[in-house]
């Protein structure tokens, strides 16, 4: 069975986004694969993008889409094992997994980092209990510590509108008023590790990710350094890894404006959606030709349509 | 582009109406025009008749559909532009709508008027955010201050029961015990002066209606005399323009209910429905052969329908 | 018309038990019965099975689908005639359901007791409106007093793993933290009696059933002893109907685990589900190839699809 949890679960990116470019130029040529086929989107947390793009990737595909929105729609859900049930869940994720599983051909799950216990979201809880149980191929919405379908949308975006063979690309932390997951960052530095681009981060001190998602990337602590002959600058902030979930800095001068950009820069400017505007980005960024951020989210479709076609023909 | 917020966007309201007649009778002649086409319904506001019936148009036309409740299913919209996101607004509706339009070929919108800043209300400012930003067709699904679905199922409901050439329409409106926006008044006016009727309105005073929507419709302050030889009484409570968005009067004698009318009256009674028994509209109304409540809730399919065609033929 | 509100509304059990072990061998042999068709999905409660399990069977028969959640994607319902609705209630049960009615061809609804007026529940007042008011089959996705889906399902999964003509089947009841329906218990008595199996009841002292559902099915007041020679052992807890809806025992002896199953019986357990696993059923019952729930959960899709064709067809 074939998952798609992260950039591992790919066999050769190159093939992949060669495909991913092909569908976004003709949409609907796999307009009868789905047949008969069911995707399941299964939420533990809000989405608008992810909703959205999903359903349209299965409806270009000939798919039906059945959306749940676990704690509302259905019963909240147990993943402790043995426990006595006596509480306010009234499923264990033994059966509920299992069960959806039944009625659908691939599940989408989407399930955020608590951001209160590193460990248990670092192992993932929900996406493998998924895995574990559904007895289908279940495709990550954004898990706790990684959002494939969007880094894919992002370097099919990198391909899309690089004007060398090999791009710089720098990952850019900027302040955000609450406490957000590495999960973008984590899964962005992945894929970068995969693709054809120079790759390095920029962040305060405090801010390191996990080596397990960006190996030996440089990190240069000096943002406007690090911007110097970008071709690509993706904006993002996350809550610290060491001290977990934690917002150690908030300092406006890291958040991503056109002053921070050489006069004659080409840079464009990526971030995944959404964004606060004046915290994250400047409107003087998103309303500028530097912004691919719509782009971005175009291409959300594109990544959604690809890892569904992979998995049904698999 | 071709939007559908008012009267106005419809070129020839006659033509339209055939139009509509014909997709009544014949539901599915239009069944493979919207193939991979995805009509997406975006609700900052509870409904049932507008929520289901647009799903059922655009079946009916082979569309696919994407229902997504702002707020609760994704993330709370900015509009204010230049804000500094630092607030539980995670998203500007600058990039909101730009993404959700990358992913629908038509986006239907509902956005209820908030009743507290009269000029706001009257601007439109989702709707109007919505047509700047998506970038592709707009359908209200009931604006802050029009319901043109509404109002054209209801000319479509008149057309298929008036026994005259040119009917006598009353607009009256009726108590409730919370305030309303003025919404399906005004588009019903609008539509009225479009169609081939006799139209007045009849309100206590202080409920004036803005003369941007009903020009210089007669207004007749006595109910009783106002519903003499009427065709059709179309029944709607709103709350004040003047004094913005209050209940200036509760009188339950303009509740209508079946005294009102003369005992030879052959007087159709409608409602746009949801409608409180007894509060607004009474049972015996409600419960006899006047009402057609029901046929206009029927006719919301049709002029969805009619009105997703004409989008995608254009 | 033709409803689904029990077992009653089946002519012939043994025939639609037929009819359902064919679409299960093969699900997609009508899969354009439904075309141009859509469901309505009505849920006044939370669902996870129900949800997913009819959407399935409707896509499998090439229907559309249209999902309701009353009360957050709309207005809260009025059911008592002749009320004055001046309170938080905005429709009355007598539009909405015709309105519903208007936009699907059938109409999926899921209504609970309310556990507080037994005649109120008895009565079926939500089933009952739909029933009298939308013009259309109304199919039963779990009302105050039946579960007919799960049943017929559970009927299937009696079929599909019986190892004689006429097996024993056990109901028993289990402790529960809350307090529930008796709807679940009461459909599957109903079920069993037209069935080819031996039936009968394990439950403590004052959890006795209405006997307009199980007639004079025996009662076993010693667990242990109803488990003996067993083939089927259905699990559920239940609210007391003659002290209505209280909980009147919560023995954790009466929780169904392994040591009460002689070593070498071949008992299967079946539950409906959501299951608290150790407070209801213990995990060494669920996680043994006793337990058949998943089974019954997959079958919900069978049940579905066979009612909805038999609708479709008649």
């Amino acid at each position: 069975m074939k998952h798609f949890l992260s950039v591992n679960d790919v066999d050769q990116v190159d093939k992949w986004l060669e495909e991913a470019i092909s569908i976004k130029k003709d949409p609907f040529q796999y307009a009868e694969l789905g047949r008969n086929k069911t995707l399941g989107l299964i939420f533990f947390n809000s989405s608008l993008r992810t909703r959205m793009s999903s359903q349209r990737a299965a409806y270009n595909l000939g798919m039906n889409v059945i959306v749940m929105n676990v704690g509302t729609d259905s019963w909240k859900l147990e993943f402790e094992d043995g426990s006595v049930m006596n509480g306010d869940r009234a499923e264990h994720i033994r059966e509920g997994a299992a069960v959806m599983g039944q009625y659908c051909d691939i599940l989408g799950v989407r399930a955020f980092a608590g951001l209160t216990d590193r460990e248990k979201d670092y192992q993932e809880e929900v996406l493998t209990a998924f895995q574990k149980y559904a007895g289908v191929p279940i495709v990550s919405l954004e898990s706790a510590t990684r959002h494939p379908l969007q880094s894919f949308a992002d370097l099919i975006t990198i391909e899309s509108f690089r004007k060398k063979e090999r791009p710089k690309v720098v990952l850019s932390w900027a302040p955000h008023p609450r406490a957000l997951p590495q999960a973008v960052a984590n899964s962005f530095a992945e894929w970068m590790l995969e693709a054809e681009v120079d790759f390095s981060i920029t962040h305060p001190k405090g801010y390191e990710l996990d080596p397990a998602f960006v190996k030996n990337t440089p990190v240069i602590y000096d943002q406007k350094e690090a911007f110097q002959d970008a071709d690509f600058v993706y904006v993002k902030n996350w809550s610290s890894l060491k001290e977990y979930g934690q917002v150690l800095n908030t300092d406006v001068n890291w958040q991503v404006r056109e002053s921070l950009f050489a006069e004659n820069s080409q840079s464009y400017v990526m971030h995944c959606l959404p964004v606060r505007r004046n915290a994250v980005l400047a409107d003087d960024i998103l309303d500028s030709p530097r912004s691919l951020v719509i782009e971005q989210a175009a291409n959300r479709v594109v990544s959604a349509q690809t890892v569904l076609k992979q998995i049904l023909v698999s």
